[in-house]
């Protein structure tokens, strides 16, 4: 029986759980790929630190060590950061080893010219953890869903931000509470600025979209803003309007460009993705044939994680074993370009605080008008001290639009506080 | 550039959008795949009848004119019916071509055969249209999750009754005028019977179960019940509790051997099936390192289903390019054995009509007691006539131990009619 060898590259929570599972999964291997799986070595810092569960034998703080191994011929990536990860990722491919990560970072930044360095080496990159963590999607997209035109893209795609919210939904909590409850839990880091600005999502919407629509699409294309102005009444007024607010992550493939973008989101609670709480992650996909798909589950956590991991692990063993290797590369061979974020339309709910007179809600109406931002609904209620709230509900309008009556609303002197803008689905 | 030839089998819906597909994505296959794509023939009945949208060239009415071409690599059959697609899949395996099918009935009958000689003739046989229409679940199930042990696969795998019972849910109908809603509208078929008594869903099932406990499970081996006794005041009932009425295909994979059945479940609302409504179909599964994931999408349509052949023919032609057809055959390299219904547990709600005098509830409470069946909740409404409503949910008990407690009440005069019995998830 052929033995196929993997190295890892981190002993933290994923690497653990990828070590775990390839021990656990060690009978079924040789029915699943026709070789035996090995785990030959992992990378740690300080390898005279006892890992639980893991004989220490196996690790080292020698990368040389792997890269050196012609027997090893999977390595397996999930240190994290970007410069050290890439250049480790390089020099295995250059070696002729292929690559699982779960790197989102280096991903969103570095993929195309690692997969390309993949590509002429023969050489497999697979990264379905990198996004969604336990979710398969970026299989389903480059092979289920390959006969498709996909015009959009949009996922729950970060754990602690939807944690955060649906604290805030069901408990009524504020949104520093529910961080700092997230933060004591483990779902949040002690710098906790790339979730719950969008930046993480943001990684994550760049390789979709790449992925959906057959285009390089990185960090930097993506528009994002994140939840750290949603407070308990705007969720309130989310409950009114039979909706709730998620932090969405959407890419769209539009006849003059793709809009892709980062940002907390109205949804109906009748939508899919509106159930979709707590840690759990979810992808929303629309194409030409398949019409809408759904894909839920575990967004990040040892085993999840290491789920997918281990599904591209088994998918290179069997291109090993068939010897096709680079079967399924890079699929960005488009050049679609990006819409700037003022081109782009959407809903919006507005929450505004006036001064309470006859006379406000048409002044606000009027700048509403001339800027062209068309009204779907208002609600207005009386509040003490001659302020009243004001919500407006738009149409679908353009970005820049919106943009031109906030700049006229900012100068208004009716106009106390601009206290809410929440894109609307 | 090369040239994949691809031959349809059947012009119905689903051949029809195949053909449209493959045109569609003419432009887009030489970077997906390597090559070109192109439909070389079309099987038909009747080669004379035009067909909107299809080159009259194409049609054929015999298929060795297909099975003869030897520049035809990939025969997608969509057919339908048992004898006659086996027959020729078989035939073109024989001759080296690849198969891509649509057929879930085939498939849960003939499925370990074919694939047993597509094996042996180094030729693919792919399935995902067979389950679940344009939901990605077998090439998931094969590959992403491939890591895990999976232990429970549930689904609403049958667009017919999901669409029935969403119109009873929501508009309140009965099931007979619901069914002949969907039968208007094309979602029912003339004789509804596969559909409306879970067989349908029952192959849909043995599938899915055959591929996440890598054992074979047939048709033959699911006990179904179907939809036809639910009433609108059973769903009344159901949102009493804040539930709704689901007909699920659940396979689990316990200690004891392999629990496979169809029939409808009282699931609660904010489970991610209970949102899944109309002829959408979703896919729940649970496994060791992934937990819990689902997969939603439109189960049936001439485009959806398309999709997911288009992703069959594209992963078969990649294959072709890379020389490694067969790379993922059979999986079923276990022998589980399958559980006899009655040694099944589950949850139950039953709706019995009594006697309204003292005792009644004393005597029921006393058989269930003495059959080992546990009450989880009991709720009593007087009606007219003497005649009391009584709902019963029980505990998980074992299905023989609720169906001894069932034959007492049956000869006790004070029961007058057993109305429902539902599982409860």
């Amino acid at each position: 029986m052929d033995k196929i060898k993997v190295a890892i590259l981190g002993a933290g929570t994923v690497g653990t759980g990828v070590y775990k599972l390839i021990e656990r999964q060690k009978t079924e291997m040789p029915h699943k790929i026709g070789a035996e799986l090995e785990v030959a070595k992992i990378l740690v810092r300080n390898k005279n630190v006892a890992r639980d569960g893991i004989d220490n034998s196996l690790l080292t703080d020698d990368f040389d060590e792997i890269l050196n191994d012609d027997s090893i011929d999977i390595v397996v990536e999930v240190m994290g950061g970007i410069d050290v990860a890439n250049d480790y990722i390089k020099r295995a491919i250059e070696k002729g080893k292929h690559i699982v990560t779960a790197n989102k970072d280096l991903m969103a930044s570095n993929g195309s010219e690692l997969m390309d360095l993949a590509g002429k080496n023969g050489c497999d990159i697979l990264f379905e953890a990198a996004v969604a963590g336990a979710i398969p999607i970026i299989r389903p997209l480059k092979q289920c869903l390959a006969g498709n035109y996909i015009s959009e893209i949009m996922g729950i795609v970060n754990g602690t931000t939807n944690f955060i919210l649906t604290k805030m939904t069901n408990e009524g909590m504020e949104f520093e509470d529910a961080l700092k409850m997230a933060q004591e839990l483990g779902y949040a880091e002690a710098d906790p600025t790339s979730d719950i600005e969008g930046y993480d999502a943001g990684r994550k919407i760049a390789i979709m979209a790449s992925i959906a629509f057959n285009t390089r699409v990185t960090f930097d294309d993506v528009y994002t803003e994140g939840i750290t102005k949603i407070t308990a009444k705007d969720i309130k007024y989310a409950k009114e309007m039979d909706s709730v607010i998620k932090l969405l992550g959407v890419a769209k493939n539009t006849k003059d460009g793709i809009e892709v973008k980062v940002h907390p989101m109205l949804i109906p609670s009748n939508h899919p993705l509106a159930t979709v709480n707590d840690s759990f992650n979810a992808v929303f996909v629309h194409g030409d044939a398949v019409d809408d798909a759904m894909f839920m589950g575990r967004g990040a956590g040892e085993l999840p994680t290491a789920s997918a991991v281990m599904g591209d692990i088994i998918d290179i063993a069997r291109n090993i074993n068939y010897g096709c290797n680079g079967r399924i590369g890079c699929t960005c061979y488009k050049n679609i370009p990006i819409k700037n974020i003022d081109d782009c339309e959407s809903k919006y709910f507005m929450r505004l605080q006036v001064e309470d007179r006859p006379g406000t809600l048409a002044s606000v109406a009027s700048v509403l008008g001339n800027t062209d931002v068309g009204i779907d609904r208002v609600i207005q209620k009386t509040k003490k001290n001659n302020t009243a709230e004001l919500v407006v509900i738009t149409d679908s309008v353009l970005e820049k639009n919106f943009k031109d009556a906030l700049a006229i609303f900012k100068g208004m002197a009716m106009i106390k506080e601009i206290s809410s803008i929440i894109r609307v689905y």
